[in-house]
């Protein structure tokens, strides 16, 4: 296991530097992170380099036996730049040509910011491309962060046109794929295209999904730029990554993490117990079973944090990096809560345990100025040591036994589907307030975890053949290729449960000319016959055969209809408008199964079924949890992670193991 | 009764537009709506007409004796027109030009946009106005929507500055009636005359009253362009009307809907149940007495479609259409609830009931692309029969009760007045949170609903004579002219109850110089000696010698000295601030009644007043009712419609009357 | 105790001046404020100027022997002017320039508005600033009132730069303050340095405040030109003045009032209670123990009208004007109540208990046009007495007790600290949602208000030694020079209680290089060794030595460390993360004590503390009190006033005093 940590040399004195190398070996840092906002300082003004501070950065971290991960900093453009170049700025929704002052303050789609960092990539490959201490290459930083994923520059409105025309080919064809015969918006020359705001009414979803699609491969492509100068310019054993944020979705992280060694990503676990668990926790049921009841407050919410690592081992189906890993108390939260010391251990801990291969801490040192001041590090403003640092010299004695599982793989027997194009096409269109793609597979995925269940988050382009068990909440764009692909995994053994509204559009995002689910209909055996959004209170009584699969349907129902002999109904609605219709079916297709749910499930829902399948599966559960406590397996080890202020016990194979509070137990 | 459809031909291959105009028949249709965002497929360039594919429509339509209401296509300017002509584009409130894309992306005050408007209309009249198959034109579509009735561009400052100099003459008598000495803001010189945006404070109430008006005036006007080149173009017996949004507070429907031969609106109960209802219910009543306890969750609100139909009934005091009336879910609401079979059938029921000679439901079929793709419509995307058109084969049954009752007049007894310049001046200064203009309206329409008795919602510029009861809740900006019309109607016999605010301005929207309620102090014989907004559980106890007229106060109250002897004070305060004064009063004059409310009353206050008034009156209720279960009468047949799913009864004239759930019963 | 009236005499007819003028004598009034919007007026067209009007007007109450106060009429720049010269025109964060209309519509850095300023401002004081009847001269009108104090404009953009390059002197001495390292925003031109509107992400927090003292310091010396020009131009006897928005905090109130011969405020108590005590109130305290069950509803909240009366008079350490006094209903509340007879009498009591010399009521008559139509003054629109007239003939019965009053001293033994530019610190990065500078200050303040003891709000630079206790919240932006001043006073016999996140922060708004408190770890003797926030229901238990001071810590707590031997635990956390380090300590330093506050108290903690360290330094309680009830002092006399509708009794030096409802009682 790699600790690290994320080092901003240029915000203190050179004299400090040697021993802040120390206290970082003392702890057992092995990596640091640097520069991926110091292009000022090697760049002070347009082509004239400055690299004697980073080259002493580098020495004095090389000679305390420190390896680098050297950023390209083109997450920040300097100020002389945006000054001089203001078409490097990006435009705002609103329309307003944003400026410099803080970061991010560029369009990938900017000539001029493309020249210019083809200019510092290539220069800092020549100059560090081949330095012994460095390690690898972080690509600028978190993608799209702050809204800059989507910018509404000229520019992006040209090279919109273009993405366009090189998908459609001709006008008639965007035309057809947008329907823009609907309310007379038929376009009749490419410059008429238009970015998707200030409009009068709602947009063209056709439209809007295409420029997320081309938003996202923007800054793909601006990412690829740097890539092919970085694979020419450095050493071959120098990996390159880049630091995504895991619960930002204006990106399809597939493609981002696809032509990179590894993927690495930013975790926050307080962050995201206020900001995200919000948007993945029904409405209804965050009032009866708030998280702090099952967490101890400054833990933030291990669901949340694990399924964020799953989504991001899923990337590339392989370990990844934690490139920014909390230390302590952040400072863009609500609360901000204080750490407790053990809190940052059982990050490491947890990280490790959902397949993290390195983890580096953010940040080494408390910034005494600027945006980010309130922000903590491993040591305090004052360099004294902060619960990180504390916990890290504490975990050395954890060394031998990280570095074992850190090898080990990591597998499961469930997948579930995650794919960026659904998930915005249903942003746009939601239709139903609180029907949230990311919560209808958190629904899913707390489930497993309570059941202690390892599943994996990937892409259903992603090799399915590994699992015996695919969850595919919805499966929304969906055209014949993506029906061949589920049913071949179901013909070659698999079992695949879709939920609701799976099929319900064509990659153009319009509804299919065919009956519902659409090209699924063959695979599930079944057809929707009628589909209800049901407001808040609403309930449709059902009745299942699966044990603690109970009744009511809420929030979204569909009736189905079996239309293949062989489909068998698992559960079906009694009363209510769908009385009779079937709720669940299951289809024998080949060597496998197709399951298919018509009501959107509460998490509760979510648990039998799944106790079910891997029941009938025959799929292992790690533990008997109680509440406070998560399982992880990593190879031969299963790690139960306790993230209470109270002892707990966990049952695993029939053995009650005991797991004290704040603390990790390995079996 | 008519039933029809809108139909959108051009969304579907010509192929297939014989079937529906065979299914439409089948189904009972006659009428189908075309053509209101086609402008693009018929002048694919500036002046280039193709008309052959509208020719293939109509006549298809026609052969399946169907009669057609063609639109003009002006709520969707063509790509073509808004890339050549951005003068026609609307500038919204914060100053920023609006793009194509979407829909009704255009100013009223544009000249470049009349002169297209002009060539467009003229060409539809000369192809279509003498053809045998059309029956009517509607003009535009659901003029103001999208915040687009009042506009902020150069030509509107520049009309509105021409539209205050026809009113007021000149400059002095503009700063005047404005009151531009306060603040220092008099003007010296027209061009100085701003629209009221952008502004650093709140912006001068007169001005922005004149606005209003001068905002809603200049639709009227853009309606009046067309209306005159269709009156000129087309064959007499073709009807012109345009279709309305009920709940649209921005343009003064009295004015819109006078020259055109008769109102249409478009009906959606459960997008009303959503967004419209939380504006009519208080607040406080809301949490205690929710709308779902007291109907079914997919019918809508009852209350509030009936408020709306009469609204609408009201604009002319004539049957008026339902151009699009909701057939199944929606997609613009918050949860969009699944609509169950039976429910359309009601709503037309319901729409017949109060006053609509024809019913067209939206759409024909769910559209597989674009902004409405979430839409229901009578047929699924997939051609199959929806719940829509399910029902209207069931009214296959109704068809001769229906056409019967659809020629019987509509008769109330009691009037409830609504003037749009009350609710714009309410509005723009409401003084207490929560008084809402249309809320105070709602409180008695709701109770008159409850006690079963019909009312027509007019302006008080209607004639008012054959009403025995009016109900003026705010008379808010008034006038001697106005005054002496309400004093005319008492004089004449009726019984005119006026309630709060009555008088507070006038029509400059000012307060007047006199004592009030201002010039209605003489009809009322009272003065309004003091006024107090309530803050929520603020209660000022008062004594009634009404049955079941209970205090408090709440809200807002008035005390109120009478000044003419003859005044009788039927309700006292009763400790608190105004002990002793009076709070309801009623004054003989001439063969009438008038009776001054001093506070604004709770549904249910104002029900016990309502059922003391129509007791004195004998004014008869059409049934007792129990909650979920609505009475109309029409010509001789009183309706009960029951939107709940519980069978109920009613007690009609001393016999109970089981009306079954969902379900009409005609007595 | 002087009484007056804001008075408009352009909005009536000149023939209503004598009869105003008569009404105003008759109901004691000797000041009357008039011309503070009426620019206009006094010069129609540039350089043109008319004063035949106020000639006549100011003769009008002379003639009655009223005295006036004059106003520059600055806040309302005339349309002729805007219209003339555009870049007089603010622009907003947004971006915008906004228009005339309403009032406030210039810059104060604009050498266009600066010159005409001149030019009347000039012309005033040549014409009245020797006439017999006026007494002296208001400043504008509530600076920065609407958002106003802050301008994006070009010309502040300039006057910004112009300011840091006095400040820092070079760049260089920029960059390092600012810490522009940060992301890489290193300043290599004056000309780069741009206002910090329009960013992609949150700003530099130094770069903001700032920015803040520079839009404060604008103002300030744009008053500074107008009354070096009245300084020059009137005589000697007239007093020079401004009236402030008590609760506003974009402007340095203590540099605003520094030049002036008294400041005055505009007091609003039901606008502050319903705009202002939500924000001072703790969110969690305002559900359980809501302010109207303290007091009547119509009153407002007199903590929160007594805290700005202390914050004003402290600005100066002097008597103040309250130059507009609420007299009845206001306009630009939420609910806006109806203000009973007898409340603007308490009103106006209360007022001169916290050390008003003048209460002059807003405004005479209530307006019959424009923006504020619905405020009410002393006359109704009508001209009929509305309850401020009539509480102000009431009040003449308690005229020479007023008189007696108004020319005693008001003393404390205890201050409170307010600074704004660590308020403006604070409210920039809270860090903990909730926690906000004010509302601190009001926990300690609103305990000493229950328990009766007299309090100065004044800034730390003021005189403190006359003062045995001093509180301080938060001295958060603390240097050498702060402490070394805190020092001064504790060893000079002083007891000074020092909060949380004191000393977290340089005048730069950066984190200091040493431990915290930083400069004030000598004169506490402690080391802040950690600090949390803690979010909502986390509690720290704690456990202290003084009566009634019960735990636990919530909001944000802090790990004291004694490192001196002689400082004395007065509190300490018991269990959680923090056990067993102190919570409160005290440090004997020369003569006086330094007590250091771990925790952010309730203001129940709040008032046992201050009971226990009022009772160890003997400072007297005015009263004991019951809930309602409000003791003030004023030179040897106790004012009690009760604020509800029921008669009370509070104990006054072992005795009882019966305090009726609505009423004052001087012991």
């Amino acid at each position: 296991m790699k600790f690290g940590v994320c080092y901003y040399p240029e915000h203190w004195p050179a004299e400090r530097w040697a021993e802040d190398a120390r206290l970082m070996r003392q702890a057992g840092i092995t990596y640091v992170r640097i520069a991926e906002f110091a292009w000022q300082l090697m760049e002070p003004a347009e082509g004239d380099f400055d690299w004697a501070w980073l080259d002493t950065a580098i020495e004095t971290l090389a000679e305390a036996d420190l390896r680098v991960v050297l950023c390209t900093p083109t997450a920040a453009p300097p100020v002389w730049m945006a000054h001089a170049y203001p078409d490097i700025l990006p435009v705002d929704a609103e329309g307003r040509a944003l400026r410099w002052g803080t970061r991010r303050h560029y369009c990938v789609n900017s000539a001029t910011y493309r020249r210019h960092t083809e200019r510092i990539v290539t220069a800092l490959a020549e100059r560090y491309g081949q330095h012994p201490a460095v390690a690898g290459w972080q690509i600028d930083n978190e993608f799209g962060c702050h809204d800059t994923a989507r910018c509404y520059c000229d520019e992006c409105a040209a090279a919109f046109r273009r993405w366009l025309e090189a998908k459609y080919g001709t006008l008639d064809a965007l035309n057809a794929a947008w329907g823009t015969v609907f309310w007379s918006q038929i376009y009749a020359t490419w410059e008429q295209v238009m970015l998707p705001n200030l409009l009068v009414a709602i947009p063209n979803p056709a439209q809007v999904l295409d420029y997320y699609r081309f938003a996202s491969d923007s800054n793909v492509a601006y990412q690829q730029a740097q890539l092919d100068l970085l694979r020419e310019g450095v050493a071959a054993e120098h990996f390159i990554t880049t630091n995504v944020m895991g619960d930002f979705d204006e990106l399809d992280y597939h493609a981002l993490a696809h032509p990179l060694d590894f993927i690495a990503w930013d975790s926050y676990p307080t962050g995201y117990a206020e900001h995200v668990a919000p948007q993945l926790y029904p409405p209804e049921e965050a009032l009866k079973e708030s998280v702090p009841e099952d967490f101890a407050y400054d833990v933030g919410d291990p669901y949340v944090t694990g399924f964020y690592h799953d989504v991001i081992r899923g990337l590339k189906q392989q370990p990844f990096w934690v490139m920014e890993q909390q230390a302590g108390h952040i400072n863009w939260g609500k609360y901000n809560p204080g750490v407790r010391p053990g809190t940052p251990r059982l990050w490491a801990w947890h990280a490790l345990a959902c397949g993290a291969d390195a983890v580096l801490f953010f940040r080494w040192r408390a910034c005494r100025f600027a945006q980010e001041l309130y922000h903590s590090g491993l040591l305090r403003h004052d360099g004294t040591f902060d619960v990180g640092y504390s916990d890290l010299l504490a975990m050395r004695a954890d060394a031998a036994l990280l570095d074992e599982l850190a090898s080990a793989p990591i597998e499961a027997d469930v997948a579930l589907v995650l794919d960026y194009e659904d998930l915005w096409a249903m942003q746009l269109q939601p239709h139903r307030e609180g029907f949230d793609y990311r919560r209808h597979l958190f629904a899913f995925y707390r489930a497993a975890q309570r059941l202690g269940v390892s599943v994996d988050v990937v892409s259903d382009t992603a090799d399915l053949s590994r699992y015996r068990l695919v969850l595919t909440p919805t499966a929304f764009l969906a055209d014949v290729a993506r029906a061949e692909r589920l049913t071949a995994y179901v013909e070659g053994g698999g079992t695949l449960l879709l939920g609701v509204r799976s099929g319900f559009k064509t990659p153009e995002n319009a509804v299919p000319a065919e009956p519902l689910p659409g090209p699924f209909r063959e695979l599930t055996g079944v057809t929707v016959t009628a589909w209800h959004a049901l407001p808040p209170g609403v309930r449709y009584p059902l009745r299942a055969a699966i044990p603690a699969l109970e009744g009511p349907a809420t929030l979204w129902a569909e009736a189905l209809s079996p239309h293949h002999e062989e489909v068998e109904v698992l559960a079906r609605y009694v009363g209510g408008p769908f009385h009779a219709s079937a709720a669940l079916t299951s289809r024998v297709v080949g060597a496998g199964r197709a399951l298919t749910l018509g009501w959107h499930p509460t998490r509760l829902q979510a648990q039998a079924l799944l106790a079910h399948l891997i029941g009938e599966l025959d799929i292992a559960r790690l533990a008997d949890l109680p509440r406070g406590v998560i399982a992880r397996r990593r190879g031969e080890a299963t790690l139960l992670l306790n993230f209470t202020d109270t002892a707990l016990t966990a049952t695993v194979q029939g053995a009650l193991v005991p797991v004290p509070p704040r603390d990790v137990v390995v079996v």
